[in-house]
């Protein structure tokens, strides 16, 4: 019934008791233990399998390093903040994985959703021009997952498109690179567990393209928007059947 | 790495395979199973507990319908869509539920986020008047599940904002009544899971402000937002210790 803010206890909330969502992951990770416990789901009570039916977010899709998948790590950089650990290869699942697979080393999750900052304008710029992920010669990608800081977050919706966009060109930027780098983006912030990002962008291009995808990233990390992010890791892909 | 609109088939997400949020939990609760299938956490394989820390996303509420909690429901009002079924009590718990207790008929759950539309200036005005849950004499309360329609979802961050507030004054009539009704905003919508609705508002105020509510539920449902609102319930609740 409302979208107003709630004050600084709701709009700005803590990053939970004990551990932070950090070092969760971190020392999840250390101890080798299983992330079933950040799972969404419990298939083996799960009344999906008694009604026959997905109980997962239909948007949900989970990135899984480990030693499987399509996709193989050729370069992983920690941009800002803690690292993730190091795999071999990437596997990208499109709904919920319920624990850790054997010999992975992390699972991230998010949910696409509806857009927070571009205009009906912009938008139309983008369907013109944007490309599909998956095109045969986009043998190229990078998983990229970021946190923003508690300032990002505390921003009201109008400070934080006037950074993202007035003054740091977010979309603008992103349109020039159209429609030779293609990309998804999933939301974790909001998801009912403790995430260690508030987002996984996941783009796809051609080799050709590879200089262009650099120059795009360094110049999005190079804006005000930037200043705002405590945690990035930058993961580059290369096709397992390419 | 980027806010874009990812196409159609990304922001105009389909409702899932087979079944619908909608159906999906109403026939949960029609065959009388567990909803645990719907949770964020398995205990029993918890990371958390190996941890010793919590998994649950610090800003997450459940809310459960039953026969037990310190709320009392005295009437319960199917505004739009399919019904939820009656109860006699509510819990509010903060964090995750597992399972659904004994004598429970559901549970919803949603997390506080960041602000989706206020402005600057709305938020000092908000923030001026606006008190905090849980007052001694806030003795009455509404729990109002809403979900809104694919339209809503699939327009653009500018026209939202448009009709959310240039059109339909969501703000401005929400500070009319401040500080007498208190309210906290939980998101469903970008749950891990599939839940049946987007969001769930709590409000609570004193006896004395009953009628004001009714008002301010009333205004808000004559306006143009309200048109893509496809489901909602109206629970109003009183303090079983008041």
């Amino acid at each position: 019934m409302s979208e107003h803010a709630h004050g600084p206890e709701a709009t700005q909330p803590g990053r939970g008791p004990g551990l932070s969502r950090r070092g969760f992951l971190t020392s999840t990770v250390a101890v080798g233990g299983t992330v079933a416990g950040l799972g969404m789901l419990n298939p083996a009570e799960g009344a999906e399998s008694a009604q026959g039916g997905a109980a997962a977010n239909p948007r949900l899709f989970t990135f899984v390093g480990g030693k499987a998948g399509g996709w193989s790590v050729v370069e992983s950089k920690t941009v800002v903040g803690d690292p993730l650990p190091a795999v071999e290869r990437l596997d990208i699942v499109q709904g919920a994985v319920p624990a850790l697979p054997d010999g992975a080393a992390w699972l991230l999750r998010g949910v696409t959703s509806n857009v927070r900052y571009t205009t009906g304008a912009e938008k139309a710029l983008l369907v013109a021009k944007q490309a599909g992920l998956g095109r045969p010669d986009a043998t190229h990608a990078a998983l990229i997952p970021i946190r923003k800081n508690a300032k990002w977050w505390s921003l009201t919706q109008d400070e934080r498109r006037t950074i993202f966009e007035d003054r740091s060109h977010h979309i603008k930027t992103g349109l020039r690179y159209l429609p030779a780098i293609a990309r998804r983006l999933h939301h974790c912030r909001d998801l009912g567990v403790n995430e260690p990002f508030d987002f996984l962008t996941w783009f796809d291009y051609a080799e050709a393209d590879s200089a262009a995808f650099e120059e795009l990233v360094d110049e999005l990390r190079a804006t005000e928007e930037w200043k705002f992010v405590e945690r990035e890791i930058d993961i580059r892909l290369v096709r397992v059947d390419a």
